[in-house]
């Protein structure tokens, strides 16, 4: 894993949130965007060679929606970024890892992703991603 | 805020975890230290510029045994990079953000650190680092 990608944090409104993060890193951010088969509304703040991506739900049934539920708001994920994302999941299935994705799908920010189980993982939600070359 | 410098997970048997996380990173912790004043024996990890920092209780009263009491394993914190913490901190209290530690503290890793209160970050426990200068 080459670095942590991006860390994702789950909003009630992600409007509010973009407003305090901007003032927590001293600059807004920089990147909206939906993704819709997730039912989430992102947008993205740089610190450095890290991103922050908030999330907040846009239906009942989207997974950020559960979680806020049950958790409350807060640090929701941790994305690594991989070279060769097939390999990986491969790698981490042999060594007994549960992924929620054993086959990647099109993420947020031009990536393809997959998320391993937290159960598997000391309850942290850990998504795999490698950038999609044009 | 220069960097993720760490994201700290918390767990309830470091052994069993450096074993797991091992397996996740494909390369063993590179240190374990312990921290009396916060009562946690930690681990750490590298992913590129960041790491990611085990933490296990070493006693009831720590911080990490009351929260893995209410949320059970999983990430506890971030922590960002900064140059110069005090003046972090008066930036941040001059926003309106509640700081655990208004007065840095000493941390693991050869850091001064300074927690902000959770409930001015949207859920999310955000520590400021900053290098010891040997």
């Amino acid at each position: 894993m080459k670095k942590i990608e991006h860390i994702g944090i789950a909003v009630k409104d992600i409007d509010a949130s973009n407003a305090l993060f901007a003032m927590l890193f001293d600059k807004p951010h920089y990147k909206i965007e939906a993704v819709e088969s997730e039912g989430v509304k992102t947008s993205f703040f740089k610190a450095g060679p890290n991103k922050i991506e908030l999330l907040q739900a846009t239906n009942e049934d989207s997974p950020i929606a559960k979680f806020i539920e049950k958790k409350g708001e807060g640090i929701h994920h941790i994305a690594f970024a991989v070279d060769d994302i097939h390999a990986e999941i491969e790698r981490l299935k042999s060594n007994g890892f549960k992924m929620i994705h054993e086959v990647p799908k099109k993420g947020a920010d031009n990536k393809i992703i997959a998320f391993l189980h937290p159960k598997s993982t000391n309850g942290v939600l850990v998504e795999l991603c490698q950038d999609i070359e044009d």
